[in-house]
């Protein structure tokens, strides 16, 4: 765990993942923020942080940015590969009334899925010689078909089946890579208080961050391919670190 | 049972749909073919029908088609409803080596996915006042994730992951219209005999177009936001009629 790339670090839940593992990692490691632009709180942490945080402009929707931001990140690695990569860039959006009125499936497809592929291809090269070779997939219990009912009152259903579809491509890259030695999983942050989540959701950012670490601290190979719900200390009976159904 | 309108109906699996519900349909009753051309087996399918098969433009890929082919299927339907409408048209397309090389998942996407999106929410409005309002969307098992280690081996991620998010398509209108006795289901046609799945597949045309009539005529409310597989004498170890895991 000394080389870790999250997408979509600008803010939310992706900003404090760079927070937390950069307390974490060791002296000559290096926590990658990729982001569209440098916030205030990303030029805080890469300034306190003395070297061990490292900055590159990434927009996953864009696959020549993703390109470019490869070439940044090899520099600011050197030698060292990429241990673990965290594809939290996201987009959500709300459709009026019934599904028929949904007009923002390919949207979110594009950056929550396709967006996810490009980077995930894009930074394999890097993590060949690594011995960790953990790629997250920042997913949400949105995405689960199985639980849908559950959720059925959040009017998203475009962001409900782009999630759907990036466990999916999570399944297909596990398959495809686990004779290399990746373990790619998909997990649900919970729903934590960002922008996205607004300020009534069950958990601070914090919180969720430290527990979407736990998870990926605990990832082995029997964690390949698989969809992960965060366990979270007197949340048992909404985020008990199970395995969560399709 | 009385009208049914078929996409991707030029051949394969929705060609033969076509002939079946032909023979099934009352004497008032219409099965409307819509498809990118007439082929030469839908002219003898409508020259032999006497009035009971008709034919509309239908490319799924393009949203103006689609309107288009609302206002043909009104003329021809008069003053019925449309009763079940069955979305068949689909793309396959494989993958070179191993996931990162991709290169096909928006066009899937588009023709899977946003194709049948476009044709549903245009095609709702004619089955108001229906008593069947049977929406089926021809998925695969190859969507289902619980299922993707047993077939690893078929080089179509795009695809799997396309049919992953119709399913997850279906569970959203599933959950959106039941309320106004809608009844969306996926099926697993089973592996056939059509262009897509090659000569040594499973079980003929005719075998799983029956199979998938069958589902059709037997879904009832319970049927609701589920994905059906087939069920085929003979053929129960893997054609089985159960309710698949997503
Ligand atoms: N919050 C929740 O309750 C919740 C629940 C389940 C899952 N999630 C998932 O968790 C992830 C993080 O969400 P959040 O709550 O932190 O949301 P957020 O506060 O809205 O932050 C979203 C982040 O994604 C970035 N992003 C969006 N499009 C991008 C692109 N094309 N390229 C690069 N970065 C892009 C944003 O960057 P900009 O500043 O440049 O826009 C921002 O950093 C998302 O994948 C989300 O779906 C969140
Ligand atoms: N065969 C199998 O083993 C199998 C297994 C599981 C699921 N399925 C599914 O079953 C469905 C039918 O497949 P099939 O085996 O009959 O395949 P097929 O023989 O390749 O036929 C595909 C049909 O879809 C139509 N189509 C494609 N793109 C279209 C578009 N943009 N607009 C309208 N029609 C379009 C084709 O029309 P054109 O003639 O104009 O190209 C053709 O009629 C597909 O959804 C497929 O994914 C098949």
């Amino acid at each position: 765990m000394s080389t870790v790339l999250v997408s979509g670090s600008s803010r939310g839940l992706g900003l404090e993942l760079i927070k937390q593992f950069a307390a974490l990692v060791p002296e000559n490691g290096l926590v990658i923020a990729g982001a569209r632009w440098r916030t205030a709180e990303l030029e805080e942490l890469i300034r306190s942080n003395q070297g061990r945080v490292g900055f590159v402009s990434l927009d996953v929707s864009d696959e020549s940015s993703i390109i470019a931001s490869v070439q940044e990140v090899k520099s600011l690695l050197g030698e060292r590969p990429l241990d673990i990569l965290i594809n939290c860039a996201g987009v959500h959006s709300d459709t009026d009334g019934k599904v028929a009125n949904m007009d923002d499936l390919m949207r979110q497809f594009s950056v929550n899925v396709l967006g996810t592929h490009h980077t995930i291809r894009s930074f394999l090269p890097l993590m060949a010689t690594s011995t960790e070779k953990k790629i997250v997939t920042i997913s949400s219990i949105y995405g689960s078909m199985t639980n849908a009912r559950a959720v059925a009152f959040a009017p998203c259903p475009a962001y409900k089946i782009s999630k759907a579809a990036l466990n999916a491509l999570t399944v297909q890259y596990a398959l495809s890579y686990e004779d290399e030695g990746f373990i790619f999983f998909a997990v649900n942050p919970g729903w934590l208080q960002t922008e996205m989540g607004g300020e009534d959701a069950d958990l601070t950012v914090p919180q969720g961050a430290t527990a979407v670490v736990n998870i990926i601290r605990a990832a082995d190979k029997s964690t390949n391919g698989k969809f992960k719900n965060i366990q979270v200390n007197g949340w048992e009976h909404k985020y008990n670190g199970s395995d969560l159904a399709w």
